[in-house]
């Protein structure tokens, strides 16, 4: 499984309200230089959704930006309104048309409609913001930007990722530094990753509940709405599994970290037999090597990645498709012509792409290939934001899946188990706890552990009746 | 002048909602068959304006489409209006963000907005139209499309145009005919002209204040919402000076014909002692024939339109420019060398494109260039819909106008009054009136005849401050 | 029928050598002042051809350029080699593969290959293309260029047309000129109406068989190769009928004014009784004035041309074909209802845009529609550049013809005889002939009156055999 | 230094003669049931060549196609004949003018003119093929297409690599298979990787100098022209080092193998005290893990790729460009923090790709980072085909290189050497040899052991004046 992602982000030095939307990544920030000459400018947000599926669209572009009694108001959105149904229907009784289906511009109007709009110099949007977030528990990360200031949210059960970053203007950094194009300010992210390509560095999390608030006075917790009592946060697993960038961090844990203990937890659930560990590249790879390392096992590349499938104009004609040749990757043969290899795949999906992957590797001269699965069989739809397929697409969900080895030409199949993956996942939590200076003793509660896992379990953090 | 054109457009056979926006002519209609079949099909509103500006951007496309309680509308709007900025802020009061500056949408929510919506089995579009335009006089053609029925809708003072055509079967015509695509239905658009290449007739305008529904049960007049006691209709002039196509029909008249008169009543006006009479082509060649027929002048060709303006590589440079060539034309020198031209335009704006032609033909031989204008000068903003240069650009206003032959290089420069306009305008309409037989008893008073001139007068049909 | 156009145009101040090939206008020239600074640059060619197909396509791109012993030389060409395939068999006989199909790669590499080149300073290119002009007598108007000359060459039977305009420097035009990008130079192109565009003035036509020297010291006549005794010049009669555009000149004459003498001609041979005469718009014209100046009837438009054809959404389904709309105009209904019309067209070649036309007009109330054609009905294949539909496709051809009134829905039809025609455009030469400055004496010979009307006689200017 | 790659490719199943030009990759081939159908079509030549500069430029696109006395020939050529000026003076010498600067259609030419063509029934191709391999020493792999067969060549120094590959048919494989689409034939191609995305299997290299022809009858050797006596081949070790694909099989070794010995050597040569081993993904990895396992060292990520480089809409501001942000890559902090890091990397060209690498695992937290080069520093142009740098571009021959380490901020810096690279890629080749069962006796001048060195030593396989 081939890894998508979804970003909101929100960088420094756009001069105005500048609104991009489309496919890719966008930013902006906040300059303490020039918020002092602009009261207006200097802020933005940025949003890009990658879906899960291969073509993905333009589609409800973000952020939605809307004119109110008081002015502009640009709502960025990642997630899905587990409730949204009901909330649209509470818009347009108020009699309020919604042109898109998309939940920013949803969340938008919620925000301008609730409590009613009055003539005053600015309405209280922290007081509509919680209001929106005792209406809907999850799962949203938000950037709602007003004038000069910028809110950034995250539901009560933190279930979408979202951090903040600092940039860090040159002068402080060299000696040389400092002119043209220098800027100190702040970054929002849904991943820590894309921090450092625009100079700035990791600074916290936004936790479950809270409302932060960015301006040029600097980084504000205004508010933490809490959870029911009892329910824990429900952080979607599946970014460490699959979403995330390696080098992303999420909860003080490095995704690659984590993928590498989901390795050696598979190699002790689903040990192996074999002459060598290899990797489906390039998502699998730390837990391969955790996996090898667990067991003592070499660590073998057997696949390259084909850098120009897509720009070929051979067509997939019946001939090749009746051959199923594995398009994205060439054979390392001599590594492991008449071995056995133990293949690492960090999700099986549909179970189809796997498939010529094994049978290339066995015309090559494989003499075995164990799968082990660095995550358990996915079964149950996500309605909070996550682009799974059909339920009876899932081939976990599928006849074959009973002989899911014989279907795909392995000589067997082993998934890691939840527990083992909740292990995996939480097991290096409490320690890194103690050393995280950055949460404050009024937020111990919101950092209870926790993960949704709704998608291997069917239990969902909330009531889908909501 | 070069015109440019507005349209709204409704046509046939489109399953389903079918939204096509963009720069361009749309179409969609009413097929009686289908819709015995298809509930909420075989409904589409196109729209496009094309601006008067060279430029014309994607801007605020049309229709504007909304989900409501009671499903999806949509609107498509011509014209603007005349109080969007106090409507803008009674519709954010109420707590709604717009996120466009149309007022496509301004209309749309509106209509969704009051009186507020209840669940009902259906919300009285009728009433909510009717109120919507109790609260803005002009300026609007409209189409509201619901479900299975469409609304045309034209303001109280009629000021943007708007007519029904009727989709005649080719079984009733042919008697091959029928077969696939064949259909029957209604098609509402901006001017007749478009109703040909879609195989449709001239059925009828709508009225000043009508509201019309188009469904499979026909054509209805729902209601005529009348204007103030004393007011008249206020039809733009400048759809019969500029914009229109000249073979479409308002007002009973076709619009080739009342240039025509326009270019009669300029040579009473303004006759001139000349050899021949041309036309600066295409949109001044009725204007131009009606003024030698007039004075018993030969008609004659002098320049020829060049079809490869903006598909040469020839960049305009300093040369080009000094030499103020005239790119869009080609002289026919032949026809004119030596003699005393009256060249007719349909209107003077900025007075910078007639001014290299004049040039072209005295370098070509010309012995004299005497320019008649079939409208009077342009010295006010259009607050109804037409994208008018600003006062200052608009020659009329400037201080060169005190001697404009002299700064375009013409012999004589003279104009058509206003009251000429007005006279080839109406004149045809008294005796039309009596055979339209469209025209029920109650209609009377909002076909009085009038029309807007405010931009040449500066008199505005309804006060600015509304 | 739409006239389609053909250039090859030369104009000024392109520094080194630029090559700009594509569908559309090209240009470079010769600033004498320029030229004393540069050795090698500020000449170009720049070439256009338009098919007389619809799709025109970008195919064997001109100008062709080879790198030669000594140093690139380009040739642009218009027309069509008559004994193309016996030239190519030589040149591939001497080992040379072609890689286009284009005569300007043909013609190209036989200046390259003979006589064989030597490493002399540089070859004697003016004996090269005189020899060229030996072994091919017909179609071509050739543009050669070679370091900072460029010769401009004829066919001896004046074929494709071919003359030069002069740059005006702005210094020499107005006291206040001469700045930045002043100029002066010389162009060549097929057609004079280009020079005005970029501020150049018609200068001369090239002669049948003239090869014209263009260099820093001014244009210059370097030889005249003659005819075959007894043959005369066969400038394509089409030209004038139909490609050219109407403000051009050729032989001294303005085509506008020699279409408006084959309207005048038509009259003679073909008078009608009728209520008006009207125009296809635009090419057919002058045709139509001439007409009805000739009868002492009036001219009136009856069609005005559709702008938005070709930016419409509308798809011509079944319906709208099964109706045969005429999609690129509009009746103007109220100048010919009830009337008797004579339609001018410029040609008829298949015969199947005239019908819709027809149609229209009588939908629309024309009482009877007479087509009159101001050229004669084509029946041959043009081997000479001219992209003519197949024999089969050409309605002269087909039994339809026996009818063609009745195939067209036309009360009558009536074309110009091949005689009329070559009166139309001989009558004005001989006058013409003797105020002819440019025109040296040893030019006599070419100048004896001829046109090529092959496509309407089957007499071709020499044996296709060649 | 990241990868780039060329390719020559022939592949199946395309009727007619299909040429497929531009940058990607192309396919065609033999299928032999179809050529009994079929006389001149089925066969096809793709060629691609990718410039190892960033920007790839559709420039001299191939295969060059040419109309001969004898019908169509195509030539598709990698490498760059290194007396290519010469060759192109003879050309033009014999009165060819050249239009392009390939080397492609220098060679088509070549082929066409010598000896002179005559009107037999077919020339004698492959008299014409030796004759020019006679003319030029190297460095070409050629295809040559002339109706019904192919020739593929390498050059006598086999500078360039070519191989021939064989389609199986399904039904060979399979028991179900063999319907629509089944083919079997021949395919030629640059690398071997190419032939798995086709269905097809490696089936052997074209030696240095040899001729073969592909045709209905199958793959046979015509001639095998040999080198000057003493000289050996020079087969480009830049294909082991960094162009070809990893999965790519040349001379009987795996590319990826070759690099893996690479890495040995060179952790033989240049040993580093450090706490783990990693590699700048992705081409460096096996030369990585072979350092990483010759010194029993623990190979470790410590960058990830960042798949967004090229979609961001981050603007490289004068802030980032001072900051030196490495984009493509992230740092795997935790993997490395506080550790003494050995970063192989494959080579270094000019230097400044490294520099923002190892400042980004600085400032995450590396102690120490040692750079080790799996290949000899880059000194010298090639004349063959490569596209490097010039000489003063290259790190190597600039003053910074005295202090690489200091330049780009290693700890220390250290490459492979000559010697090394030659025993690790001619180690494993005598044993090679003997199991090699393609080779036929008279072959075995033709595989003496030796490779091109050029770009590192400045000894050129053939002298520069040829």
């Amino acid at each position: 499984m081939e890894p998508a992602h979804q970003h909101i982000q929100l960088t420094s030095n756009v001069a105005g309200l500048c609104i991009l939307t489309g496919m890719g990544l966008v930013s902006t920030a906040f300059p303490a230089e020039a918020l002092q000459k602009l009261r207006n400018g200097n802020l933005g947000i940025g949003h890009t959704r990658y879906s899960t599926s291969g073509n993905s669209e333009l589609q409800n572009c973000q952020p939605f930006v809307v004119d109110t009694l008081h002015g502009e108001i640009a709502v960025a959105h990642n997630g899905e309104l587990i409730n949204a149904a009901a909330l649209r229907k509470k818009v347009m009784r108020h009699g309020v048309g919604l042109s898109t289906s998309s939940d920013s511009e949803l969340i938008t109007q919620l925000l301008a409609l609730t409590p009613p709009m009055e003539e005053v110099d600015a309405p209280d949007w922290v007081a509509r913001i919680k209001n929106l977030m005792t209406e809907t528990p999850t799962s949203y990360s938000l950037l709602v930007m007003f004038r000069d200031v910028v809110y950034a949210i995250r539901d009560p059960y933190g279930n979408r990722p979202l951090c903040i970053g600092r940039i860090v203007p040159i002068s402080k950094l060299q000696s040389s530094g400092g002119g043209e194009g220098d800027t100190e300010g702040w970054v929002v992210s849904s991943e820590s990753c894309s921090f450092q390509s625009i100079g700035a560095r990791y600074y916290r999390e936004v936790q479950p509940g809270e409302i932060v608030q960015i301006s040029k006075h600097g980084v504000k917790t205004l508010s933490i709405v809490p959870r029911p009592e009892g329910d824990v946060p429900a952080f979607c697993i599946f970014e460490y599994v699959y979403f995330a960038r390696p080098d992303s961090i999420f909860e003080g844990q490095m995704v690659y970290t984590v993928r590498q203990r989901c390795g050696r937890q598979l190699a002790i659930e689903a040990p192996t037999d074999a002459d060598l560990v290899s990797t489906v590249p390039e998502s699998a790879t730390p837990a391969a090597l955790g996996y090898a390392q667990q067991l003592g096992l070499p660590y073998v590349e057997v696949l390259c990645k084909n850098r120009y499938v897509g720009r070929t104009f051979i067509q997939p004609n019946t001939r090749l498709r009746q051959l199923g040749v594995a398009k994205k990757f060439g054979a390392l043969t001599d590594n492991f012509a008449g071995k056995r290899i133990v293949l690492i795949d960090d999700s099986i999906v549909r179970g189809n792409t796997i498939s010529p992957i094994i049978k290339l590797l066995k015309e090559a001269g494989a003499k075995e290939v164990h799968i082990r699965v660095a995550s358990p069989p996915i079964r149950h739809p996500c309605y909070m934001g996550i682009n799974i397929p059909t339920r009876e697409e899932l081939i976990a969900n599928r006849p074959e899946f009973q002989d899911i080895a014989g279907y795909i030409g392995a000589d067997s199949v082993k998934y890691l188990t939840v527990e083992g993956l909740l292990s995996a996942v939480q097991g290096g939590l409490a320690s890194l706890h103690e050393k995280d200076e950055m949460i404050s003793s009024n937020n111990k509660l919101s950092r209870r552990v926790g993960h949704c896992t709704a998608c291997l379990t069917g239990k969902y953090p909330v009531e889908l009746e909501w």
